[in-house]
């Protein structure tokens, strides 16, 4: 069995960044550190939250701040999956825990049509920053063909909830969706009678 | 299925009170009346965290506020199926769901021992209050002999994590426990794609 503190101890910490009344850019800065610290190290995560779907990449949120000013979502990737172009509207971070993630950024011309940029890979350990105005289009995908992948995402809302978009990358036309989430259920992080001696 | 709103804004809710910095007492008495909405309808508690368990009754974490400053439980009694004595040292509310609870109060004599006092009833809709120094001592029990009761249980700080007591009736000798939560998963409140347009 996994040991959730890693997590509980990430989505506390975060939830403290917001009482600290710092700006976005500070939060989402800040943020990242406590991201690292979390996929530094792949013995937290749940099994529940790991399993790949045959058919499309899985979304399992992990937590959502009950302001909904933060959202915490474990991308599981199996062999071959990837999303389309799509954008944000929110700040956003992806820290890599397991496996390896491409992602290709693009930009958009004032026409609407878009630019393929440069393609990163992720690998564990790694955290990549999204920002609107700055980043915010991009295509991610498993960048192994024979095993799953999975990365944690941070995003400055809750994000099942916002209406975006998908693009098509050449004619740049644009199909508005809110992504929701592949469980029902997210983990419990609050059981401290397991750690706690009575 | 089920429809997850309430419980959502029921969390919103409660969170928010914490933002009006008011005092415990006046915390408590503000999430009352929530409660009282949210148990008002018995249509949207998920059939996972309604099972009752062969021997044992259940408490399934809903939420537990990332600051640990509350939490909201789903208490599952079978048939026959009581608490012991026990204390809880910080505020609580019950919100009666389904079914039919009794809740029998004990004051503590100065030489540690227990005087039974009265046995209330709890039916749907009921919210009963708890808070340590004036009622934190009692026994709760399923006051039906054949049904599953469920009862919303909020507490002022991660009840799963609290170290507290159970006591011997008559000795009044005390137990120390923490109580910790009966199940790995909390349902996930904040899929808006659901009930949201694109
Ligand atoms: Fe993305
Ligand atoms: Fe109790
Ligand atoms: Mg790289």
């Amino acid at each position: 069995m996994t040991n959730i503190e890693p997590l509980r101890e990430f989505v506390s910490g975060f939830t403290r960044l917001f009482e600290t009344h710092l700006d976005a850019a500070s939060i989402q800065k800040a943020g990242a550190e406590l991201l690292k610290t979390l996929v530094s190290h792949d013995d937290w995560l749940p099994e529940t939250y790991t399993r790949p779907h045959p058919e499309r990449y899985s979304q399992y949120l992990l937590h959502c701040d009950p302001l909904e000013r933060f959202s915490v979502v474990s991308f599981v990737w199996g062999p071959g999956q990837k999303t389309p172009l799509h954008d944000h509207r929110v700040w956003g971070l992806i820290g890599m825990l397991r496996g390896k993630e491409s992602e290709t950024q693009f930009t958009r011309r004032d026409d609407g049509s878009f630019e393929k940029g440069g393609t990163d890979f992720l690998e564990p350990g790694e955290v990549a920053f999204l920002a609107p105005g700055v980043n915010d289009y991009h295509l991610v995908a498993n960048a192994l063909p024979d095993q799953t992948s999975i990365s944690i995402h941070v995003y400055g809302a809750n994000i099942g909830g916002v209406s975006r978009a998908v693009y098509d990358e050449t004619s740049g036309t644009e199909k508005t969706f809110i992504s929701g989430y592949s469980s029902e259920d997210v983990p419990n992080l609050w059981d401290r009678s397991r750690s706690k001696a009575a």
